[in-house]
């Protein structure tokens, strides 16, 4: 089929909020979060599971090349077409034909182009929740896709804990759906899509519908802001934290003193927390499903803790305030760290055990290969997340941040066991060293995979192999 | 080389311990659980990493087949040699080289050897537990290759949710060694071998090692055993508890009336628990980590949610008593219905909200294809678990029960999107189900992955296409 023919077909069968061919139409979707620009053949929008299978057939007959995107929330490129304008972008924007609770099960099927927000609107009319916690609204593709983490993984996991089924289109044989939606805790009945499509950045198929858990909303949380002598001082707390709170820590956000100042500064009506800007600050949280006045009172277990903690020195300063006015501050520190200049970004993951040596380490070697960047680094502690984001004078080497960047993803990986992208994934923007970090029978058993789902390598701009 | 030759060279390496030949020696490792029994040529026993990777490479070279067994604690035969006589069973029962725990992690490595006993013991000279409660003690290569569930599975998830890493050995190329044991929650780099290898029965690969997250020990728990009037009042006094107790629910156990009378009656020092057999009971424990005194009273909040749901009648009965006293009834369960007579038993799992009516279904069918049995169903009622144990008569023909089984997976699986096989994976004795239930883009997937890591055939009896 030639290219006339094939929009033809699209344009009759998806009517013309399906397929955008202009180029101001198209533009929102040739964008990336973080990662520049590419440009599209044209922007496909099936709005239903039939139709996309339809579309991924009739892309495939035609031997056209497409890339899948939900929200464009994503941060390494995976979801934006290169700028050599012969990818289509598969927009699952419109792909909400349906969104089901069931409150007896906890659990939701929902069409992969809903986002967070929606399925938690529809969730809490039946008291429960959509737990993964994240500074963005991504689709639930996406999010599946990603694997995403968040501010709350340390009670909650990541998606793929959260995750029951999931249902997928195959580029081969075309247009084939494969998955369910069974809402089941306990299947174990050999190959599971789920395992195979959640985390691996659509890569391997298109996710139509996927099926979660859900969990109790909670009812009451309490939340302090402490400062803290050291990084390591940090990881102490937490222990203790979770020695005495046990299952109700949902929350364990280290901020470095830089990162803190930055959110603080950005925030005009916000006084500074403490007197003087503290050496490391957590932001931590509890929190229940537990109404208030059902015989638990977190806020008062809590105060208990601090005051403990407090007279045994390992605190500088507590600051126990509303759970909004806290997390204000630390939902500040990405953008405000953004306004500082340029930014560099790392999203790393190292174990709770080597955090406190791994930041010193990393610090050191920002100071060898870019004197003159700041270190504004925060992360989700509870889970050894680092984002190690580095402010740079604009006018800075991109060979020099180049070389910074391979340094500190060499450590990382090499010296600390650690990730490389813990929560962000992989895409075009770290693809070369997903290949420097994975060992040669992952990769050839990637390329097993990409060969079979997908022999034409149509799907996307992700390679795993 | 021929089979001498690599006898001798086994011989050589592993030691006396490491090669059993004689037929009294071999006999514990040809026996299943629960699915007949099998021939080994010899039994290995590699003691480290290195031994069993040079193993697999050895058997490889001389193109012998073999099955992998941990524990041999599997209920469908995937550690069982075939009765041909022409597989090795390859033991990890020796394969105790380390188990490390890291208490700022909340994490273990554990050689796949170990037994879930070990690590607890291990766990908890730190104050932490690795919490899938299982009525048996398999090895923790076993539980990944399962992904066993377990009692608790509601408030902590299966192994699949708790597993950081794990690392295997390959047949192809052989012997070599993949995966890792870096010890994060977030990690997000392409493809993890976590993903193929949990619930994958060991068709794939052998794992050597693997990473886990601990939590930490409950320091108090409060239990009750109560009667309700069907399956469906016990699914929404679920409900109810969940909203009242929220993540303090650890189990939620229904038992039938014939599974409570069985277990009571062959427990001599057990009082009947209640003045007569209701319709159908269920364990119910609610624990924290919170210790007992620091402001948390679990024992007085389910008391007063018991008496609240007495009042408003939806319990017919509650006894709460030590939670020992009360899980040894649950516990007893399996072997008295065991003892009763000739047992057929179902691994089945539902959504929540499909419970009852699924229940009932099976019962129906039961009736009409066997009219003498016994229902002794049981089941992690909280995760849609159904165990639906029933005793028939010794004389009662193998094709009646055949039939049986088959109606009540092809309902299980086809009109109530359950599971035929909700905890207890694929094995020979429920492959051709597999077969029956498994779409065909799923099985080619299975069969790539076969061909690619295992293109010789040589490894285990369990095929996934």
């Amino acid at each position: 089929m030639n290219r006339e023919a094939l929009l033809g077909a699209l344009m009759a069968r998806l009517g013309p909020q399906g397929v955008l061919l202009d180029a101001a139409d198209k533009a929102p979707y040739e964008r990336s979060a973080r990662h520049g620009r590419g440009r599209a053949c044209a922007v496909l929008r099936p709005a239903n599971g039939d139709d996309l299978a339809w579309v991924i057939e009739q892309l495939a007959a035609a031997d056209e090349a497409f890339v899948v995107q939900g929200a464009a929330t994503g941060l390494v490129g995976a979801a934006t077409p290169t700028d050599a304008g012969r990818q289509w972008v598969l927009s699952t924007q419109r792909l909400r034909d349906g969104l089901a609770i069931d409150p007896v099960n906890r659990s939701a099927v929902v069409a992969a182009g809903y986002r967070l927000s929606d399925l938690n609107r529809a969730a809490a009319d039946h008291g429960l929740c959509f737990p993964i916690d994240l500074g963005a609204d991504p689709s639930l593709g996406g999010m599946v896709a990603t694997n995403t983490g968040g501010s709350r993984l340390i009670r909650y996991g990541s998606v793929r804990e959260n995750l029951l089924a999931v249902e997928a289109v195959l580029l081969h044989p075309p247009g084939a759906r494969v998955g369910s939606t069974r809402a089941l805790r306990k299947n174990n009945t050999g190959l599971d899509w789920c395992q195979l499509l959640a985390g691996t950045l659509g890569a391997f198929a298109v996710l139509s519908r996927v099926t979660v858990k859900l969990h109790p909303v909670q009812r009451q949380a309490a939340t302090a802001l402490v400062a803290v002598e050291s990084p390591a001082a940090a990881m102490g707390l937490l222990g203790s934290l979770e020695r005495a709170l046990g299952e109700f820590v949902s929350a364990f956000e280290g901020l470095s003193g830089h990162a803190l100042s930055a959110a603080v500064d950005h925030l005009p009506d916000m006084p500074a927390p403490f007197a003087s800007t503290p050496a490391y600050a957590v932001l931590l949280e509890v929190s229940s499903a537990i109404a208030p006045g059902a015989g638990l009172d977190l806020e008062a277990l809590l105060m208990a803790w601090l005051e403990r903690e407090l007279d045994s020195g390992t605190l500088v300063d507590a600051i126990v305030d509303k759970p909004e006015r806290l997390w204000r501050i630390r939902h500040a520190v990405s953008e405000s760290v953004q306004a500082l200049g340029r930014l560099v970004a790392f999203d790393l993951a190292v174990s709770r055990s080597r955090f406190a040596a791994f930041r010193a380490h990393a610090l050191a070697l920002v100071g060898a290969h870019v004197p003159a960047a700041r270190v504004c680094d925060f992360g989700h502690l509870g889970d050894g997340g680092v984002h190690l984001n580095i402010v740079v004078p604009r006018e800075t080497d991109d060979a020099a941040i180049q070389t910074l960047r391979t340094a500190v993803y060499d450590a990382v990986v090499r010296e600390f066991d650690g990730s490389f992208s813990a929560e962000h994934g992989i895409g075009p923007s770290n693809q070369a060293y997903h290949r420097r970090f994975t060992d040669l029978p992952t990769r050839a058993l990637a390329g097993a995979l990409h060969r079979h789902l997908d022999p034409a390598a149509r799907l996307g701009n992700v390679r795993l192999d």
